[in-house]
């Protein structure tokens, strides 16, 4: 039925081209560059001299090489403030965290020490606080206690602990060696926060033990246990004092936080009651022995500097692998979050951040951490949000904040003996609520659907579950998104935009019209195996259902079929056999098959499988409007 | 630096436009039915009586009631000269398939009785041949053998076996209920080709030990091992006369083979080759009895109909579990098999088949099989290309052949007590042959070496490892390769194609010029968690290398950055972010941000994020060429 000469040529004179030929090496290159070297790592190096290329690598591997020899003075008083600020914050939390982990408070000293001063030489942000962090830590405390019970056997399980820590370290390290940072991308956005808010609400609800003085309590995580072990306690397992230091000093904590979000200048307030409350708490209990009436205190903390672990992390032995896996799966949370918080902050001052650097750096300092006795450490969202906010301008203040964590174990460890437990539980409580994002969960909400369900499923995985399941259903939901997207791509039909040439989704554009006895349809997608059935069917349903259209208001049937490719990047070898497939059926039922406009990669391969021969290069068309000329030229001049 | 009035209506006078709001129950409905029900079952029983619906229904239950009642005799012919060609094929190939799946031979002889009878009354295509396949009895005998010795406890190993085939039925039956089908299209066809590959030398080495009459052989199935065992029995384990009696039948097989692949129409040759080699062989033991001297025979095959086995499938006990896990995979491969031969027939000769409902015949045709001592029965690629080339009509075809098995079972055999094992291995390597498709590897290659790596994957998993190693391995690049396009998508450069206001991949047509002051990149994907933050730092490379290229040249920086969408199917709010911090990176370096074109799905969720508000509605054009006649009027007059 189409018998017009083979050149198709529109007014424009221009025809469908192709990208120049590459060779299998080129394009193996090419390939390989764009999935672990796209941002181009050697670019500063080009064009340089030997030894300046040496210079700049060690400053690319230390970056406080570069900055540190354009510090200024006037720069030390914000790093200094900001130093002071985080370390009066992460002083308490640190023993908090180190609870959450089941080890002693002053291993989470320890993790605020050593950590931060690695990460200051070798990281790129300048604005994350370094340290222990609450999600980490519950959920290293959760995987490790499954192995080891941290009371019966308190020796085994800090060398697990430790060997866990430096897995971690080699984890992060790997993925930002071997250019493999892409990988914690896969955990959408959406997943992230329904799988934080559940482990703050988990957190949250293993501080009850603490701020209600319940000695009795269940060692699962779940909402269920906790709630019942909490009410179970209520007769006569509450400690009555403890529960007052805990809520009034909870509600003081709550308040100076509503200040600090009312006021964004008065954040201090918020930043230094923390140790505020210590410090009073710590008072009132040793004035008034509360201890010997049962409340709680943290009783010891170790005196001293970190001591070496080298001896202690597990070289062999079954616990070796279960380290390795405990610590790998910690390790990619912690980088989840550390990337994420470099992201967030260098964008709002516009410095560049290369993540699979900072991936190294972090690796580095968690290996060195589990060395010197520290757990796993990482950014901490809410002191590195005071941190900027106190206005740090580089990571001095990481080295001012661990300065001070290095005098608070040399000389006044002994002064937190008082320190009432309930002070500390309502410290993390009031940390961690800064972790349920509802104004992102409304956002996420109102925009996209699919991805609240993600939310609440890693939410809910969390909090009736527990952290690990949590974050298994944030993985699997965030890639069976991806999936479910490449599966079932949209196929648009497209009308066009009247007195033009352009042609657009007559969805979108109501006033968009179709051309008769012609059909054009659009793919939006890739087209690939797992997809390439369900869009020719997709296809052949729109021709249906417009044959079945077209019957009924009496006009002629469809001619043509114009498929327009501008959205497709690449097509496999089954997405080609479907093309066929296609247009074997087109064919038997007297229609012509046209395409427009593909891409480099599409043309390319359509012509390697000598699909443009079998359909003919005149059915190829570098536009939409350039097909429609050709298959209906009547309807053109008419419109 | 923007300070035009927020009209831009181009020339045309169109806008980007939005579709019609749905609301939430509206859009998961919709997307609920893409998702599942894409293919719109219920078209065809749109506005008919209730009478009609409930035959409608029957009728697509079982398609017999439909084909069968416009059946005609002129058919028939067809049907039973096909039937009889894959009879004389399906018996002697059962009996090697039982062995591989570890069973007696009457149990291959079952399957190609009842499950072929439930298929003709429920299935819809008109070509494929049903009974054991090469692959599944392989899978099926290799994991069952990890469970139980098939030697030393064969009834509980029969019993496991039946078990597993109702799985594999359960599994087959509920995937097409709940019209999960496009699950198995996660496997990519290269991976199919090279896993076909794989386990069609796999079966060819276990065929080694029938043909050379070894009787101590390894129980593994990898080349290492079998080509071990081969050699160290090459002195004292070959049996001369079996070695004759295999080699000699195995050429004159392969001779038919290529005789029938050179005509076409000299395809019965092929097909009943076996047959013939089977009774020429036969006979000759049988006169020689030349089992004396050491001939493998077939010995005995039971005689009589299936009995049932309802009793032996395990109900309960950790049987069950083992059952189903290896009846899930066993399931998940027949299905993959039967709807990609289902699929290849009806393409070649038009009719429709709807795979859901190909799945719920199968799964029901597999569960009655398990009932009645039969194992997993699917499509056979090889007696289906027979069926076809012999003219089969419709699923009699099915019949016909399940009655001579009926027939052979009953009547004739005791006959087969002298058939040599060699003949038989003989067939099944002839067999497999076909499975190995050059052809399709070859063009695999030449059109996507990616692919291609997928190919040599799973091949190298079955030949090395194992028949399910060899799948974990096909699956997994696979879906690798899915995510791997989602990460990182193309980022394009566009340019004019002068005289016109098509702007094209610069790459592709190098004819077309940037327009100065203008960078215009196209996304060419979906804007999603796992690809937003590539997508970002792409953008802002392009820009550095362009800036970096107008230096050189003396051209003026590059003011505004159009993002052309189109191909953006679809944003989800990490996109949303990511776009926002490439608003803000832009803005501080003074460039404006421009978007063209954004798809319906996009433009709603960009407003719902209020992003349209922060760059300013009068940013967002309908297509590149408005744009650029905003950004650059003096560019578009001159050119």
């Amino acid at each position: 039925m189409e018998n017009k000469p083979a050149s198709h040529e529109a007014k424009h004179g221009y025809m469908v081209g192709a990208a120049p030929k590459k060779n299998l090496i080129e394009e193996f290159a090419c390939r390989f560059r764009e999935t672990f070297f796209h941002d181009d790592p050697l670019y500063h190096y080009k064009d340089q001299p030997k030894r300046k290329q040496f210079w700049l690598g060690l400053q690319s591997l230390f970056p406080i090489l570069e900055w540190g020899r354009q510090y200024k003075l006037n720069m030390f008083k914000g790093d200094l403030i900001a130093g002071l600020t985080i370390a009066s914050l992460c002083i308490p939390q640190d023993i908090g965290y180190a609870k959450l982990a089941n080890v002693d408070p002053h291993y989470g000293l320890y993790t605020s020490f050593v950590p931060p001063l690695i990460y200051a030489a070798m990281g790129s942000s300048r604005d994350i606080a370094i340290g222990p962090v609450a999600v980490v830590s519950l959920l290293l405390g959760d995987m490790l206690k499954k192995e080891i019970d941290p009371k019966k056997h308190q020796n085994e399980y800090l060398r697990l602990a430790f060997t866990a820590t430096f897995f971690a370290g080699i984890t992060e390290a790997a993925l930002g060696l071997l250019r493999l940072g892409f990988i914690i991308e896969f955990l959408s956005h959406a997943a992230v926060v329904g799988f934080m808010a559940g482990a703050a609400i988990t957190i949250a609800l293993q501080q009850l033990k603490g701020l209600l003085g319940i000695s009795v309590f269940t060692t699962q995580t779940d909402i269920v246990h906790v709630m019942d072990s909490v009410w179970s306690n209520v007769h006569h397992g509450w400690n009555w004092e403890t529960v007052v230091i805990g809520i009034s000093f909870l509600a003081f904590l709550l308040t100076t936080k509503f200040i600090a979000s009312k006021n964004k200048k008065l954040f201090w307030v918020a930043a230094i009651a923390p140790m505020i409350s210590v410090i009073i708490s710590t008072f009132c209990v040793y004035i008034t022995r509360a201890d010997k009436k049962g409340v709680n205190i943290v009783r010891h903390i170790e005196k001293g500097l970190n001591p070496s672990s080298v001896h202690k992390i597990y070289w062999s032995g079954t616990y070796l692998a279960k380290g390795a896996k405990i610590g790998i799966t910690a390790g990619m949370v912690g980088l989840t979050e550390a990337v994420a918080i470099g992201r967030t902050f260098a964008t709002l001052k516009d410095y560049p951040i290369d993540g699979n650097k900072e991936m190294l750096a972090l690796g580095v300092m968690n290996i060195a951490g589990s060395l010197t006795s520290c757990i796993v450490a990482t950014g901490s969202f809410s002191r590195s949000a005071v941190n900027y906010m106190a206005g740090c301008n580089t990571a001095v203040s990481n080295i001012v904040m661990s300065m001070v964590v290095l005098l608070t174990l040399e000389v006044i460890t002994p002064l937190f003996k008082y320190t009432p437990n309930a002070v500390i539980a309502a410290i993390i409580i009031s940390a961690v609520a800064g972790l349920i994002d509802f104004k992102a969960a409304y956002h996420i909400w109102k925009v996209d659907k699919l991805d609240f369900m993600a939310l609440l499923g890693a939410f809910f995985g969390v909090i009736f579950k527990s952290v690990e399941i949590g974050l298994l259903v944030a993985v699997v939901l965030s890639v069976a998104k991806i999936l479910l997207q490449v599966t079932r791509p949209r196929i648009t039909l497209l009308g066009n935009l009247m007195g033009t040439t352009i042609y657009r989704n007559v969805e979108q554009y109501p006033n968009a019209s179709k051309v008769p006895g012609v059909l054009i349809v659009r793919v939006d997608s890739a087209i690939y195996f797992s997809n390439a059935n369900y869009i020719k069917e997709r296809i052949l349903r729109w021709l249906r259902d417009e044959n079945d259209l077209n019957k009924e208001q009496g006009l002629p049937d469809i001619g043509h079929l114009i498929v327009e490719m501008s959205p497709v990047i690449d097509i496999d070898t089954t997405g080609i056999q479907s093309l066929e497939e296609l247009h074997k059926v087109l064919t038997k039922r007297d229609i012509q098959l046209e395409i427009a406009n593909p891409g480099p990669v599409v043309i390319e391969k359509l012509r390697a499988a000598k699909y443009t021969d079998r359909i003919g290069q005149e059915h190829i068309f570098l536009t939409v409007g350039d097909a429609v000329a050709q298959c209906a030229p009547k309807a053109i001049e008419d419109a």
